[in-house]
């Protein structure tokens, strides 16, 4: 077997030789290993790879990145990092990659780590890692190891950067796999108020033979399913719960980027969406709600839900959830894969209810907090019904991949989850087609 | 060589498919795995080390755990791993552990971790592992990494978990270091107030032929130090900034635990301390400041001092440093290494001067926030004055080992800084006596 090819990653005119001793036990370990340089203050001219050859990846010279300030620097080294290793890994040059610094050299280097795909190793050592790591691992299976000492070569340091050293080279060398059956993977996106749906749909899955992957919609649940999409793990989407697209558009906290629900239709993966969630935008603890919203609750639909202490949910207005319909409308017709939207016209998850139903998800009193209901037909959400009407006028009707489906089901109902995994089992098996389902006693002409 | 001994850990009962799959992952790359089961809701039977074998080490039975809610059980699972895995590595078996869990899986198994000395190869496998790690990794070396999804085996997952296997093998396995000359090493306590003293001893420390390790006096570091002394890093210690002390008997926020400053006096390592930084409590953001604190900033040395918006200090009053120096005689007569205690009389950090003096690091205008001037002899700081006055009240003075040396110099002047690294290296090298340095010019007599 092959030295495994190892990325020993730092910012060199501050961490040198911790980074130089890194290297030297990654050798002894038995990888062979290229020192990429992340310098943000001088270019210290030993490096393998050095700055100015990372900054040429994104059209500058050293002397561009030393006038900048410290941020602005720090940008551009990673750019330019991101784009070096995703070229090393396309030669069979990056086996894995390991990295030692600060809080600055710990920034630069995990974005570069972030860009490769799940399964390269990855480790960053840094005193940044007894702490709050999200914005360094994010969604990506980075290691996060703690080196005791800020910085220094000694007893204690030298031993911890040995072990680092032999675990990147060990999780480069790891076995490949074998014997293990490999069933295709599902994707899923789940919150609390669609947990009875989605675990009905994702049984049906498992037992048509596929895996599912449940990922939660809190922000980075969804920025994990779309990497997840585009790296090439996901057989089929049940988009169940796309609140975050909301979220997102008008200002809650559970976003998660403006690329969501985007990766299933670039590729082509079969997608079967839902507006799940979508009668909530949701906040932290409820001071930290927009007065603005707070003063709207008494409009249809605009109720509040302190679900805990930290968690408070406010009602989606009529005029956002046609705007957000719009947005979705736009992005489903961009989809290149077999799509298809299914409304439930009696509620999109456990606050939306008319009356209580403790299967349902919403054991009362009275109606659920976001729940209104239409004028012409109560049974109905009003929102529901003023989503389909910017479904109506934005979704392109020629598209023979897209499909919406109105249901006259709550999100919960087990009628409309086992639609929802029907559909999807017959994109994958090839005999979906558009309209297939229309004589169903509760699928409504849209 | 023979195959590393890898402790695979976790809670069976829910993780346990999981769990099994890393056991095997472990095998493949080389390991010999061994599964520790910290279940907290039931048996599974089929474990290596089952927990009922856990927890016989603090004298219960799995009825007895099961009977407990889950917080409490989790308590005694974790006492008992600490006691089994200590076992284990004294008796050759333990060459790494790894584990794989949700928050409480996490909880139990990392604090199993924070016991084994640093160098033991962790690795915590969690979806806890993106957010604050700190109650997980605390102080230690552990590796925390994200397996993207919540639970399950798929191809996405038994990626990371395959990667993580081999990581773990791979530091069990890192080749020993040769031929890098290990000098002793100092433990060193520093805070930004202290950093002109800590850095001039800690050079001459270096000049001398020690290696220097520098710890940040904000809770963690401390305890950090004591955890380093207590496994036998250290060979000296110039305990130069102690605040952790106060802030943990005031109800500031760098507190290290009722503990900081007794390893190197029970272990009889030789250590030089000063009350670095103990003019100050520690706080957060200014609002966090206790009410009664800010009612008597016009006390004598209880002044505010906003290092910036999340960092506020207040001066210790005179009443408490006499607590404070009660207290820390007492832990110094335990000593039973070389101990010096000396105290800079002309104050004890940079917010603690009579007049500004850049060097010494106050710019001004006028005298620092925590400064209070002793009546009698105004260039002393009214705080060092008590505080020796509780010295003199607790300290055992038969004790040979053990001197407190008064200084008439500011914690910042050169003198103060090269007396204690000189004490310190005469320690190291035999050559100190209780009142060797009597005869220094600006020596007190306690």
């Amino acid at each position: 077997m092959a030295n495994k090819e190892i990325i020993v990653a730092g910012i060199l005119d501050t961490k040198g030789e911790e980074i130089k001793f890194l290297a030297e036990r990654v050798r002894a370990a038995g990888g062979n290993p290229t020192i990429l340089e992340l310098s943000v203050g001088h270019e210290v001219g030993w490096a393998d790879i050095s700055l100015s050859d990372v900054v040429k990846r994104v059209g500058k010279t050293k002397e561009d990145i030393f006038a900048l300030d410290r941020n602005a620097a720090s940008d551009l080294i990673a750019g330019g990092a991101i784009k070096l290793v995703d070229e090393l890994r396309e030669a069979g040059k990056l086996d894995g990659i390991i990295a030692y610094g600060g809080s600055m050299g710990a920034s630069i280097a995990t974005r570069t780590m972030q860009s490769l795909p799940i399964g390269v190793p990855k480790i960053m050592l840094t005193t940044m890692a007894s702490g709050d790591v999200s914005p360094y691992v994010g969604t990506r299976d980075i290691c996060m190891m703690y080196p005791i000492a800020e910085a220094g070569l000694n007893k204690v340091t030298r031993q911890v950067i040995n072990n680092a050293a032999g675990a990147i080279v060990g999780m480069a060398s790891a076995p490949v796999m074998k014997g293990i059956e490999e069933k295709p993977l599902i994707g899923c996106m789940m919150f609390g108020v669609t947990t009875p749906c989605v675990l009905r749909a994702s049984s049906i899955m498992e037992k048509a033979g596929y895996d599912v992957i449940i990922n939660h919609a809190v922000g980075s649940g969804g920025r994990s399913m779309e990497e997840l999409i585009r790296d090439g793990y996901i057989t089929g989407v049940l988009d169940i719960t796309t609140h975050e697209i909301g979220d997102e558009m008008l200002g809650g906290v559970l976003g998660a980027g403006p690329d969501r629900m985007t990766a299933a239709g670039d590729l082509g993966i079969p997608q079967v969406v839902a507006p799940g969630g979508l009668d909530l935008i949701n906040f932290g603890p409820k001071h930290t709600v927009p007065e603005r919203l707070l003063k709207e609750t008494d409009q249809p639909g605009r109720g509040l839900y302190e679900h805990n202490p930290t968690v408070t949910c406010i009602g989606v207005s009529m005029d956002e959830i046609y705007r957000i319909g719009e947005h979705m409308a736009q992005k489903l017709n961009a989809a290149k894969g077999p799509s298809v939207l299914c409304v439930p016209m009696q509620g999109w998850g456990a606050c939306d209810l008319a009356t209580p139903d403790i299967e349902l998800g919403w054991s009362g009193p009275g109606s659920g907090p976001t729940w209104a209901a239409d004028m012409e037909n109560p049974r109905w959400s009003r929102r529901s019904v003023e989503y389909v009407k910017a479904l109506k006028a934005k979704i392109d009707p020629n598209k023979e991949n897209l499909e919406v489906i109105l249901v006259d089901k709550h999100m919960n109902d087990p009628d409309f989850s086992d639609l929802m995994a029907g559909l999807l089992l017959e994109m994958l098996q090839g005999s979906w087609s558009k309209g297939n389902k229309s004589a169903l006693p509760y699928v409504i002409p849209f």
